[in-house]
């Protein structure tokens, strides 16, 4: 049978890339900056041969054989069927020698920017990072041909499948209006409340706070681990899932509340339907409903008043001798506020959830003018300025550093991911409130600390789901609605002007 | 030209096998238990690859084509065309299908192995190891049909080309006859000579003390790390070499002296020939020579009594708590008391350089026994007990866990390797005398931390080598005669009896 024979083929893909998963986590992790031009020649070579066990050129018959056997299949095996295909489009829509030069240069790339970043040095970085975008674009167009998309859209449904430009431009659009007159508001409400909570936080004392709090909200330590990295990500396979972050010894916020958002990620890894482990329609939908989740924990739950009134004294046993210089600094009232504050900045990975789609829209903007030309990679960092100015009032006129060389994205050759980010909020905000409607008390189970019930919730209807249905059907079906700006809105006002009250 | 293009595919084997190294050593030091079975699975299917690689249908044509090429070939090139043919004739003899099987099988008894050691439990582990056993003398009878060699000398020639069963013999009969008498001497010279040193020995200050040394004899950081793992072993790749140790906290030594081994290995491959690196005459000679290289820095250099005037400083530094409590028990000279003790006992890896060849026959004949058929895998922890007794007067009986399951070894399927070790003890020794005689004053140099000029003494003789010649050539060039046993009888004499006075 074409279906047995294609699910044997993509279970094979699936080792492949678990390989792939695990060597690109040791590089973020573990690797020693030596290790970097081996590693690299290493990963492009393991990427060539999955790129070409992704386009064997059986499958153009198996796939075809496959359609007639569509009324034995189950609905679950049909919708698998649907994603194989989706994979064998996208992957046989790049030849191989483009793939493996990607990987390559997508690696030098990445390891040449942990430095020049530091170093403030964009024109250092400027020719690796010309050579990703060339080749992406290069991608791109391949892409948009093969998948009658634009070469932008085309890089986005890699990431969003569905989702294309036309339609993130009404909701960002939205946001853009909305945002510059909220943020002002809140910033009035706030005032002073939420100052920084006076230290120490002593590195092992973050990470063990880290380790608890994942534990209290569902991560599987039998199946994945916490370590630290350049910049925070969730790795590995639904087995074994590797989330990283990175300490601030003068703000425990940041790594905490960085490992709970990654902890968002795994736990939609971890429970994504175990008899579909392997096959494409097993697989998390894509990057906004995986960003919906991840956002879904930092913002929507740990966040929230009801949260901190159960983490605030764990987070005061936590750090015992900054508690007891300021104990006032670790009630419940006082972290909380410290969590839910709107500060312009320059680093999108530290924004506040009310300025971050900010950060989006450039970045979005600035990504459509460099696939379709219009933005040439040597004027990003003015484009960058001048848009950070518009959006935030902030000025990153010789600071790439926090400007434009700030993301690990670019580098690493992720084009057309941004926008997922944004995506997610305002599916999670949207879920939050479906949340809310089917769990009463759901605020009063978060103040205690009791997150089976929301687990479940969301169990049933996004993590069991796998990629069985489409991004847009899976958000409408689990909140009775497409998905909209209106519950962000309303979550927002919520948090930033009513306070939670 | 035919052997230009056989260099490109072996290039791209050495990515493939980079991939597979990496992520064994993360299943060895980071994975969570639950990560195994999909480890195993997505391992397999690498290896699977690898082997598909390591055994093109084009190959045949290409290594016909390449001997008409000889004379257009450098000395190098000519003996790397004869390791890639060694390794294609090795991989060919072996069917996909074993080699996943030999993977699968492997991966899934190592892992039962972690946790049935611990629980004492070999009836639990009889499966497992019953199916290693299987593959494994289904792959020996196809090696050696292939290479016209026995079944077991074919495993052997896997770790050690060139070496078999019976030149192994007389080697190994004439240490099982020099042995015990001298074991009986030592243990009668030392007395209460060397006990153990008084702790506390936290892990974080072992750790340090293991990051440091290995910095002072020359490992390169850039190039690799140090990590923990249940069984110590030394991984990776040249440019990235990954070693680990376990800690005891109430016996510094063992980690020590376990990292400055593997050390030995690390150096070995961070110091190999750059310009051959991926090609197969780049690769280190054999185990043999890579366990010399080992043992030469744990045994040849840092037990000896000149090292010990150097490294003691260094240890009552790394331990204050302990060197403040019993500073004579620091001093240079219990110090090096400490590591030159005799002490028979159940764990080969915790040996003493005198009793520890006494396990590698141990397990040598069962070894033989269990590929020829003759020793049942069930009848191994009564054979283990009757060697054990015979050769160290130790009964294991009932204590599995520290007799035949005490090695990672037969678990994951190496069989053939543990002659290596003592091979490469008898090498150490000989190379020490010989470096001896080229750098009259190498012992001042140790007691004063100087290891440059020695190292520079092996990286000509050994390191640079990488695989141009055979491992009986190499010794020979390196020491002026061939492999012998009197080199290490005066070595255990000279440390022993003598005391190195």
């Amino acid at each position: 049978m074409s279906y047995a024979a294609l699910t044997e083929h993509f279970k094979r893909l699936s080792h492949l890339r678990h390989v792939e998963a695990m060597v690109s986590w040791d590089e973020a992790t573990m690797m020693p900056t030596g290790g970097g031009p081996a590693r690299g020649e290493a990963l492009s070579t393991l990427r060539g041969l999955i790129h070409q066990h992704a386009t064997r050129p059986d499958f153009a018959d198996l796939f075809a054989a496959a359609v007639g056997e569509g009324s034995a299949l189950s609905p679950w095996q049909t919708a698998n069927l649907r994603e194989m295909k989706r994979e064998w489009l996208r992957a046989a829509a790049l030849p191989n020698r483009l793939v493996e030069a990607m990987s390559r240069a997508e690696s030098r790339s990445e390891q040449a920017w942990r430095h020049l970043r530091a170093k403030n040095d964009f024109a250092g970085f400027l020719p690796f990072f010309r050579e990703v975008v060339a080749l992406k674009r290069e991608a791109a167009q391949a892409l948009g041909q093969a998948l009658s998309l634009s070469p932008y859209d085309a890089l986005m449904d890699g990431f969003e499948p569905g989702f294309t430009a036309e339609k993130v431009r009404p909701l960002f659009a939205r946001l853009r209006s909305f945002l510059p007159g909220f943020i002002a508001k809140a910033l009035e409400r706030q005032g002073a409340a939420g100052a920084p909570t006076p230290g120490p936080f002593p590195t092992e004392e973050q990470r063990a706070l880290g380790l608890a709090l994942m534990g209290k909200v569902g991560f599987d330590f039998n199946h994945g681990r916490l370590d630290t990295s350049h910049h925070p990500f969730c790795g590995g396979v639904p087995e074994d899932v590797r989330i990283t972050t990175r300490y601030d010894q003068a703000d425990f916020s940041k790594a905490m509340m960085g490992v709970l958002h990654e902890t968002g990620h795994a736990k939609y890894e971890q429970n994504l339907p175990k008899e579909w482990r392997g096959q494409p329609v097993g697989a998390a939908r894509g990057m906004a409903i995986h960003e919906s989740q991840s956002l879904f924990l930092e913002m929507q739950v740990c966040r929230s008043r009801s949260f901190w009134a159960f983490a605030a004294p764990m987070v005061a046993r936590a750090f015992p001798a900054a508690a007891h210089a300021t104990p006032e600094a670790f009630a419940s009232e006082a972290l909380f506020l410290g969590m839910a504050r709107v500060v312009p900045g320059y680093i999108r990975v530290n924004a506040d959830e009310v300025t971050y789609p900010c950060h989006v829209i450039l970045r979005f903007e600035l990504e459509l003018g460099l696939i379709d030309g219009s933005l040439r990679p040597e004027d990003v960092p003015e484009a960058w300025d001048v848009g950070m100015r518009d959006l935030l009032g902030l000025s990153t006129s010789g600071n790439d550093r926090d400007g434009c060389m700030q993301d690990v994205h670019w580098p690493a050759g992720l084009i057309g991911y941004f926008p997922s980010y944004t995506l997610g909020a305002l599916t999670a905000a949207q879920l939050f409130q479906a949340a809310l409607r089917a769990l009463p008390d759901l605020r009063g189970q978060l103040s205690r600390g009791e997150f089976e019930p929301l687990d479940a919730w969301l169990r049933q209807h996004i993590w069991a789901q796998g990629s069985r249905i489409g991004t847009s059907e899976l958000v409408e079906q689990a909140t009775g609605k497409p998905l909209g700006t209106e519950d962000f809105e309303a979550h927002v006002a919520f948090r930033y002007l009513d306070r939670e009250r």
